[in-house]
């Protein structure tokens, strides 16, 4: 079994991906909307890059049955319906609706990986599913962390380091991790007793908290508290238990 | 006193690194063998993202004062006149030239960095060094990992763990650190009793090793083996012991 984690967004050969258990991290926040949004009721979630794609895709559905959601450095997109809070993630807001979505970080990752694929969104909120799911598929993994601006993100790489270390605990088997794997095992391994306060002081923790985000940092860094397993079904993503 | 670490090559924005103390680290291999070229008498090293412009300096200079070096997937490039091994470096080929060297990670980073800057060229090699002229320098830290193929390489980082650790211990001083900053102290805090193995084992180590390279990546793992200090000065890195 091989683990290969990729710190930051960049050119992964495709080979690398094809087959694969791909699992898309970004904690703060897109991962966690997205399984808040799913948990609410959404009936999908489209990921975009840019914000005009995602614009022109909401004319093309229909004004009714979508909202378009999103953010540019963390604060909502003028003229879009929500930002990417996962409070503003309400049952009332999203039941039945298709969510189009554009994130400075996560949603850019969901582009151009292989087709073959089985690619989920994974989050701490999230990850007793996605391990399970993982483990279930019996395939080689690759997860993919958003970071933040191009760079490294803690946050995303503790949570693929909670995937990793339960992959290999729970399974029993042994795997072959590539070099950023181990670190994210590592880093795991040296403050799983304090992964909210790691999260919260980091980079991406103390400039959402600045915002006025403390709440969804708080939120975000729960595990197993949105228990629900998104996957991206024909570009789009979806509840798994409800397809 | 703030140290700011990047474990790839990335957009960072300017303001971080004007008037800081800058550490370009590509311990395997372009850092290392910079170090050797200057221990062996070189009298500059010119630095070009691309083999074209590396050329085309070439011809400008003139043939008989230059030496064209570097490599692509680890392998020389062809009709160069040397690849990127530190032990290509000896003094009877290099002593009084000028070094116009591209490599596939190395090289890019020294492209773009602020003026106001002082920038070194960082190895295990020459650890000690760098550490007294950034301790000396006062400045904020900026330490610039090379990477490999756009992802992070734990030999760069490894290094660039050492540097914090040995700032923090030296000078005795208080930090502020970004979070790559805290995870490669991290990492090499973890890994400082097995450096040499360590980065054996990890990827690039191992291809490297594969291509027939073992020496280069042992002598690469060498603390304070080659104690130079090679800087930045118009666009050419020199021995600041000979400037």
């Amino acid at each position: 079994m091989r683990f290969d984690l990729f710190l930051v967004p960049g050119p992964v050969k495709e080979n690398r991906l094809a087959d694969r258990a791909v699992v898309i991290i970004d904690v703060l926040r897109a991962s966690t909307t997205m399984c808040q949004a799913l948990q609410a009721g959404a009936r999908a979630i489209l990921p975009f890059a840019e914000s005009g794609e995602a614009a022109e895709m909401r004319i093309k559905i229909g004004l009714e049955s979508t909202l378009l959601c999103g953010e540019r450095n963390g604060l909502k997109i003028e003229n879009f319906d929500l930002g990417n809070s996962p409070s503003e993630f309400t049952p009332e807001r999203v039941r039945d609706k298709i969510i189009i979505m554009t994130t400075s970080n996560g949603t850019r990752a969901y582009a151009g990986i292989d087709r073959s694929s089985l690619i989920i969104t994974g989050a701490l909120v999230n990850m007793s599913r996605v391990t399970r799911a993982v483990a279930d598929s019996g395939r080689d993994v690759a997860i993919m962390c958003a970071g933040r601006l191009g760079q490294f993100s803690i946050e995303d790489t503790l949570c693929g380091g909670l995937l990793i270390h339960r992959l290999l605990t729970e399974t029993g088997r042994r795997a072959d991790l590539n070099d950023a794997a181990s670190l994210a095992l590592l880093l795991y391994r040296s403050n799983s007793r304090a992964l909210k306060e790691t999260i919260a002081q980091g980079e991406h923790g103390r400039y959402l908290r600045e915002l006025g985000f403390a709440d969804d940092v708080a939120l975000a860094a729960g595990v197993d508290t949105i228990p629900v397993l998104p996957v991206l079904k024909d570009k789009r993503i979806i509840n798994n238990d409800v397809e």
